[in-house]
């Protein structure tokens, strides 16, 4: 889905329909990102097709492939790619995200999700996916046993004495021997402690247990709000909740989405804005909306508000963050499902912001200095077009402003966030 | 373990004994086997730490995550990776696997294991590995549903039509909707069809159960004997029952392994090989020997043969074929413990030849020529150093009896190993 985050880019006359597999547009948008000294490359994922295909590429390359193909491009720019705790295994998966972690030289990001989908169930096993808070209680223990095993090698137990024939103090490679509800794990991980200590968290569900397994493991968190009252709202509970599961509140760095259509004036970004919503197919929007909020597409009316039958019943067990934002809004703003799937066509229920450079400095501006936001996920709605007209026209602004780097200062994402390599659990601190 | 094939190999003087986790030393393999126009690099793998690390390097990168670094640094050479379908699901893997043949451009090769060993299991939360044939059965279910998966999009199911906004064919993305005794999976992938159709499929395991899955599935055989009698057998016994299994012979290439100590002499051999036996430390010989055997080391005596229990009991679970090569060679040659642990220090039981580069050229070819093998894997003791000896002064001879490529002529490892792209299961033929 990568011709950009908005869901017709594809059909604009100079996107690529078939990026999704091109790796040459990967490394431009990486290039691109780099050049302007972001912090992070982020990349959405789900082990399942996305929808039919008939409107919207509907599958890309499995994330830490692509990210550890364009770490060979890069130097800096970190690499967080999304990768399911429901259905993987926690071995497995320490071990590559540590990998990646070592041929990046300490770039690389693992956003946690739990999977809500019952089209991901299908394609491993399951009738229907695990309710929401046992797929909590599954990452919780995936992310203990995680951190255990990229803590399995301290940093000095490979000795390497040519002379006497001893590589390593077996003393300083420690077994997890985790034994839990979900899983039994032995260790120790057959790789070393990655640079980073362990690859930067991020986690981007904002429900109850999202919010709770946030504010225990993330160190970064993706996020999406509609109103800046909504975004100041999460942040200070996150904040909270942090500060109450016994780490420091800048330990974790919330960093909303926004999706900008960017003009020289008010007009021109409308225009812009006009110009992707022509291109929507509804009924690719009406699937969308219907996966979400699980329902067949046919109980919506385009030119009515959503049905009753949505709005008065309990939480789902799928991506409940994602539905209750979609309510919240349409209530709040009283839209019809057309004018619904006008708003969530630009970047899924990410903030959506029109308007010039300036206003967009301002409105950035406005949302980090008053407690909504420590940084911003820039979802450009065409890649790599929109992206290179942001960094182009809005970078310099929030330079100006000594808002954004002038260039890199660390080497590693952790570094690019402030935040510090985690001590190893299985060092004796002297 | 990638200073070198050998088990003391990290403790020569030239060797890096960080080489694991240094891409620069692998992007140097890379760059040294392509530029010397080798079909493919194959890396081997398994899931658990490789002993106790004390005295050999115990870890390695994630192989594909390795693998997809080097694609970005060589154009041509072929990338084979073990991965066990004991310890994977296969949607995960599948994908894994069309993502790196796609960001390779169809160079991506699979080395199906079943994982022996109790310490895997440990890692997944098993008391012990599963007995040999449900492991095989499960592998066997594994590939149906990985090339189905793969299968899963037509070649042409892309419309990408900008103007009416169609996307994708849904008629030509493929459910699965695979129900067997292991899995359940729906389908389809959700990335394309990867560029060699399937990745290519390789195999390594010599027992009954890995001889049958071979003949029905493989594409290639990694293979390991200890003389040319053997691997002659071998060589017929597959090709045998791959045509029993319905498929052509030459569908499947046979590829026995060669450890290579090359002298300008016969004695400048012997020296090298012995420097290399004289920094082995027993005592890692002995616990490597006691796992393939499943026994505890002290049942050995460096003096004695193999001892009577290990002789006279029924077939093991583990590693069937390795056991079963090194109780052969044991017997046949009436090797004492200590000569044993000096055959397999140079490769594990795969074929150790020492001599010079026109003696290794003869052996090489009398094998080829001989109906026991179809090319062979070089495992040089020592990397790189022993490779560039094998590349400087054993493939010019070869080449100058056109048995060795002057240059790639294809761009895939399907091309450099004459298979052919397999034909898409939902197709229909016309």
């Amino acid at each position: 889905m990568e011709a950009g985050h908005h869901e017709a880019a594809w059909r604009l006359p100079e996107s690529n329909p078939r990026a999704d597999f091109d790796l040459s547009h990967w490394i431009r948008l990486a290039t691109v990102a780099e050049a302007a000294k972001f912090d992070s490359l982020f990349l959405a994922d789900g082990p399942a097709l996305t929808g039919s295909g008939e409107f919207r590429p509907p599958g890309q390359l499995e994330p830490f492939t692509l990210l550890t193909a364009l770490s060979q491009h890069t130097s800096r720019i970190g690499l967080i790619a999304t990768v399911s705790s429901t259905y993987n295994e926690p071995y497995n998966l320490a071990r590559r995200l540590a990998s990646v972690d070592h041929v990046s030289g300490g770039r690389a990001g693992w956003n946690v999700v739990t999977s809500a989908g019952a089209d991901e169930a299908a394609n491993f096993g399951l009738d229907d996916r695990p309710d929401h808070a046992a797929r909590y209680a599954r990452a919780d223990e995936f992310l203990t046993i995680a951190k255990a095993l990229w803590d399995s090698w301290e940093h000095d137990a490979v000795l390497a004495d040519k002379e006497s024939g001893r590589y390593a103090d077996p003393n300083r490679l420690h077994a997890v021997d985790h034994v839990g509800d979900h899983f039994k794990v032995a260790g120790p991980l057959n790789v070393e402690r990655p640079p980073q200590g362990h690859p930067l968290l991020v986690q981007a569900g904002s429900s109850e247990d999202g919010k709770n397994f946030a504010a225990r493991h993330a160190e970064a968190i993706f996020t999406a709000h509609q109103t800046y009252e909504r975004a100041a709202d999460f942040y200070r509970d996150i904040k909270t909740r942090t500060a109450a599961a016994g780490r420091h509140p800048d330990s974790v760095v919330v960093l909303p989405g926004i999706v900008p259509f960017i003009g020289s004036t008010e007009a021109e970004a409308n225009d812009l804005a006009r110009q992707f919503d022509d291109l929507r197919v509804p009924e690719y929007g009406l699937s969308q909306l219907a996966w979400n909020l699980e329902v067949e597409p046919s109980v919506f009316d385009l030119n009515a508000p959503l049905p009753d039958l949505i709005l008065q019943r309990p939480k789902l067990q799928g991506s409940q963050s994602r539905s209750d934002l979609i309510i919240d809004m349409a209530v709040r703003e009283h839209l019809t499902v057309g004018e619904i799937l006008s708003r969530l066509g630009g970047g899924r229920g990410h903030f959506t912001f029109v308007g010039t450079p300036e206003q967009a400095t301002d409105t950035v501006i406005s949302w980090f200095e008053g407690g909504a936001a420590d940084g911003f996920n820039v979802m450009a709605p065409a890649l790599p077009s929109q992206l290179e007209v942001f960094v182009e026209h809005v970078l310099p602004i929030l330079r100006g402003k000594g808002l954004f780097r002038e260039d890199y200062s660390g080497a590693t994402l952790r570094e690019h966030y402030g935040l510090a390599v985690p001590p190893n659990q299985f060092r004796a601190t002297s």
